[in-house]
């Protein structure tokens, strides 16, 4: 089937939510009887269909968004990239841990046979975000990893971009049915109604988010409650602290403020991983030349009136806290937003929790301290975060804060900015809450594993062996073999 | 020190929370800094000082627990078998998963440096359960697999063996101190009060379980409501369903009645992991066969007299259902309580979830079933279970109950009995809700990870690089670098 004009069907109905899901249960039984490779198959054709549809899609995300056409196409290459990376990490099975042990039957007490894999949890609920169309939307990270697994998934929209999301879903089902995957691999589905009952249905094995505190804590709540409690991978929030250390502050302030003044305001500040909070020494003029260097930009249209909303107020909230400094002031009206940058010190910020939330959008709070040790009581004070950064030189003494950000971070910098997240094998995009509810990473090779859970096979004969636990590792994976891990053969 | 009578200090005051806990934050950061294989070292201190405890022990469980002098002298070698076992694991290295990305400049967008390992939660809160006094509680297998994580532990003991409890900690206590580990990383508790605190306290960033739905829910829903949600990793119920094939039922009713009444009643029916739903063919004589395997035993305590009171109502319901036909009566009395068997078809069964229900002790349900499409049907709508067993001949056909199994368990066994539980690499113990609330196993290798979270470092300096990530390896660990999984090499 070649016609992308087809009328995809989307779920809006929460009276057809059981025929739909029984659609993704037969979808998962049908997926544990594709062998890995066809499944890979199935990954590399949705990213080949995305880079063909690339130019239609970027028009309209460029319209429901906002966002800059040069940032949307390299987008969709991100995507259609860990697609064909996580295509990779199915062909080259490590993924599937799989382990072998041989019978003991001389030991005490007596060993079987048994041998562990991992497989699918079954049909997945992924609620795509505002910020990423693409990367974090219909055919994104989570979608690729639970398809990894083997998993079906159901996509809620975000009514962001509705007609981005209905067009890309007719993309993705095309190429998928061209591929011959199983009906009912991938549904798009729309609504709020729907939403929480998706969460809540028993043929639903795990969720995975991207979005706002509130609303992932709301489905988290939901996923957790239910009579048979099911995971809910959700990255909520972060504030991405930024440690800049004495030394390199007094010697590289320009290029700091450059730096930081690039990463705060990229993508109009809506990145989950946008330094938030950055530390400087008391007296610095990072922020004034953080300032310089952002200027006075054109007003700039945020994804949804809901987060320009938002932004106003979280700006007019922080900008009026007590000791709040502001070095430059955001704007909000009907043209949008400008960026805008404001500074405590650490007392005050130890003093008023309000300093050490995320705003959501261009704006970026400066900490002065005195000495690194009131950095780092104050870096303890800050929920978990994605990301933690550290701008040293070699002479200043940065232990203390090292050891600080670890304890409360995904992925700790040193030097850089922490927009931007390579999509790897040892990419780490999570934290502790409220930066994930998980301890896994939502983007990168090892992403899959949330969508994944262990069964044994003890004493099973030959003929009930899935390929990876048989005796021949006919797909050539790494496996561990009575405790030794044996690297794989490549196929 | 080797004084194993020094006075240890439990936890049974919630006052003292907050002191107690900064001690295992304390001892938390402390074990970040302490080599793998010294930290190893200290699980095959505590291992060899259980073993030389061991006489003095088990004549305190065996007079707290009613349990067999044998089988708790195996407990206690399989208690301190699993420390070595992860110990092993912890200098094999794997469970880091390190993986090491060169930094790519010229890739489009360009790529650090970046390298990924798994850390350390932090303190842990560990629920002992009350049927394996050793290899479940103080020291056992959750215990170990923290510990090997690098975790301190706090362990809430089981109320049903206090005096092996305090004594088994004190003989943690002093075998840590002797090795040189840091003050905090065990602490034992005591009492419901400080049990609910401890899981709610922010200091605490995991919990383990292994006991009943009832009590493992209540922990699991105060975890998940906290502000900050940790994992809450219960092991809660499961009824281990046995399928036994036509022809197999045929051929080998008697060594299959034989195996059925010694698993079934093994240890007085108090395992996890006891055969409480067993499928047969209409007709079929393995119940009377199975009632007279067993006989007409002494009564036995049971672990608890609450555990008791429940064997005793349980049975009552399970007896008095519509339909359910008494093959073999238990009884439940002040001497203890003898194992019974009953039976319904499948027609019941579908229609009664009573039925369905774990009952602890030594008591089993064999279920009829007309053919193998009914007894699918059946096992499809049994809750998650952490073992599912079939019994077939060659020329059984049963690729249906197989796929009906491996949905709804973590270990699947062709033959034998479910009872026993290797600990192994391979190892599943675990499985969908209520088995377990995770996506992992307690019991085994792997068990380790429910413990860490991954922590990536981009563009670090050679000196701010673990020895896990640094360039030469240099404790020869498994890794995977530039995507290629690099076997370790053995110290």
């Amino acid at each position: 089937m070649t016609d992308t004009t087809l009328d995809y069907a989307v779920l809006t109905d929460p009276a057809r939510l059981d025929e739909t899901l029984a659609r993704a249960t037969a979808a998962a039984r049908a997926l544990r009887t594709i062998p890995d490779d066809v499944r890979a198959g199935y990954l590399d054709a949705v990213a080949d269909a995305l880079d063909a549809a690339r130019d239609e899609l970027v028009a309209i995300a460029t319209r429901e968004t906002h966002l800059a056409e040069a940032r949307l196409e390299g987008e969709v290459a991100r995507t259609s990239g860990q697609l064909r990376l996580l295509a990779g990490v199915v062909r080259e099975g490590s993924y599937l841990e799989a382990i072998l042990d041989a019978a003991a039957p001389s030991a005490t007490p007596p060993r079987p046979d048994l041998r562990r894999m991992l497989i699918p949890l079954g049909p997945i609920v992924n609620f795509a975000a505002s910020n990423f169309p693409f990367a974090f939307s219909v055919a994104g990270g989570d979608t690729a990893a639970a398809w990894a697994a083997g998993c079906p998934v159901i996509v809620k929209a975000h009514s962001g971009h509705r007609e981005l999301s209905r067009r890309t879903a007719e993309v993705v089902t095309a190429a998928l049915a061209e591929a011959d995957a199983p009906d009912g691999m991938f549904i798009l589905a729309e609504g709020r109604e729907v939403a929480t009952a998706l969460v809540a249905h028993p043929a639903i094995k795990a969720g995975s988010f991207t979005g706002s505190v509130a609303g992932g804590r709301a489905l988290f709540d939901i996923a957790s409650s239910r009579p048979d409690p099911i995971p809910f991978y959700g990255e909520l929030g972060s504030v991405n602290p930024v440690v800049i250390a004495p030394l390199a502050a007094s010697r590289r302030a320009q290029e700091l403020a450059e730096g930081l003044a690039g990463s705060f305001t990229l993508g109009s500040g809506q990145f989950c991983t946008k330094p938030g909070i950055v530390f400087v020494p008391s007296g610095s003029d990072i922020a004034e030349r953080a300032a310089a260097a952002v200027g006075e930009p054109e007003p700039a249209n945020l994804l949804t009136p809901s987060i320009a909303d938002a932004f106003r107020d979280g700006w007019a909230e922080l900008s009026a806290l007590p000791g709040v400094d502001v070095v430059s002031a955001a704007t909000a009206g009907v043209d949008g937003v400008t960026p805008g940058i404001v500074r405590v010190d650490v007392e005050a910020f130890l003093t008023e929790p309000r300093l050490r939330e995320e705003i959501f959008g261009p704006a970026t709070l400066l900490v002065e301290y005195g000495d690194l040790a009131a950095a780092v009581e104050a870096v303890d004070v800050i929920e978990g975060s994605l990301t933690g950064t550290v701008h040293a030189d070699d002479d200043d003494d940065i232990a203390g804060v090292v050891a600080a950000l670890s304890e409360r971070v995904g992925r700790l910098l040193f030097g850089g900015w922490p927009t931007g997240v390579a999509v790897t094998w040892s990419q780490q995009h999570g934290g502790p809450w409220p930066a994930t509810t998980s301890i896994f990473t939502s983007v990168g090779a090892t992403a899959v594993r949330r969508f994944q859970r262990p069964l044994a096979l003890q004493s099973a004969p030959a003929s009930q062996l899935p390929p990876a636990l048989q005796d021949d590792n006919p797909w050539g994976i790494p496996r561990r073999v009575d405790g030794v891990l044996v690297a794989g053969a490549p196929r």
